[in-house]
């Protein structure tokens, strides 16, 4: 069927582990890629142009706004993050599986305009399970983990919009299920139109040939 | 998760392979089970009751439909051909996934009664291969053969609503796919929403514990 790469919108909680399952992912196979996210934040100690993110201006993310070279963006406490578009197609074109790390409206603007992309939450094995792993970093103050537990409320609301949802309880395992899950959206119908429209006229084409 | 059996709706152009592959699933793996359709229609030679079909007078099948006792039912050449539901909810309450092999309209009302249900659409790789088959079988003159193809083409315009879209090329290969697909809809939200329920209640929960 259809050879070309998948769109793959990674979200879920913090606290998930969805970093370490894409480094996984993109360690085990060959057919993923990770799309690097555009932002006109300042770069973080360690953080390189590229790797972690495109740095840019306000201005050069705007004109790429006006350019049509994202496929979303949206500001976050006062800057610009969006995915380059050009980016995205090559990899995908070439056949690899692209994989953005997106919150819940990204997601959702992203599958309104590709319907043929594949959504996937992760989720710890359960609520109380994402605290103990937020409190246990060590790393935040109580209103921090606070706050992220608000928006893991929220996120929670929107799992219905996904295509599947993920338990990571074991990075091993949760990584072979991903892939094993986008393998299996290869094949929905969404992601073999060509496929569909050739065998309709086939037998159109016999149907009127007996008439 | 969710341990309870799945619905898995199997259709597909007639000569594509479904009752080869559903044998060779249920050879392979425990956990199918295949749902025996119960019809008006006279046992032909060979045919077992309980084994094919379960076989019945239209006093005792009218009965079982004012009784609710059949998951879909349709009338087809003079006869009523239904799905017991009593077999089909122990099976998946043992946790089995339970097989029906129906049609286009059928696997429609499945979907719209339980919407957990897992569609599965086979085709043969091409309409030609299947034009093909269907010569090959040497048993069915030409004009029993134009009318499965324009039964095809007519069955292809309702591909978009199966959840997959099988290509049975190698029975093997076909089987294995099948099953890894069946465990893929394990993974979608709609099969799983006790597990999301009890982590937003989770959740919302700590929210209000920090309040």
């Amino acid at each position: 069927m259809e050879g070309k790469g998948i769109l793959i919108v990674l979200s879920g909680f913090s606290g998930a582990g969805k970093g370490t399952l894409v480094k996984e992912l993109l360690k085990r196979y060959d057919d993923y890629a990770l799309s690097v996210s555009m932002t006109t934040r300042a770069p973080r100690e360690g953080e390189r142009d590229g790797v972690e993110y495109f740095f840019t201006d306000r201005k050069s993310f705007e004109d790429t706004i006006k350019n049509n070279g994202l496929i979303e963006y949206a500001p976050y406490c006062g800057n610009y993050y969006g995915t380059p578009k050009a980016y995205v197609e090559e990899q995908m074109a070439a056949g690899k599986n692209v994989i953005l790390e997106i919150e819940l409206q990204g997601a959702l603007k992203i599958k309104e305009k590709f319907p043929e992309s594949l959504l996937i939450f992760v989720t710890p094995p359960s609520a109380g399970e994402l605290k103990r792993r937020l409190t246990q970093r060590g790393t935040e103050s109580s209103e921090a983990i606070a706050g992220r537990l608000a928006r893991a409320a929220e996120e929670s609301e929107g799992i219905e919009a996904y295509d599947y949802i993920v338990v990571n309880d074991s990075i091993d395992r949760c990584v072979e299920e991903i892939h094993m899950l986008v393998n299996a959206s290869r094949r929905a119908p969404v992601r073999n139109e060509a496929f569909i429209d050739e065998i309709r006229k086939q037998l159109q084409s016999f149907v009127k040939g007996a008439e």
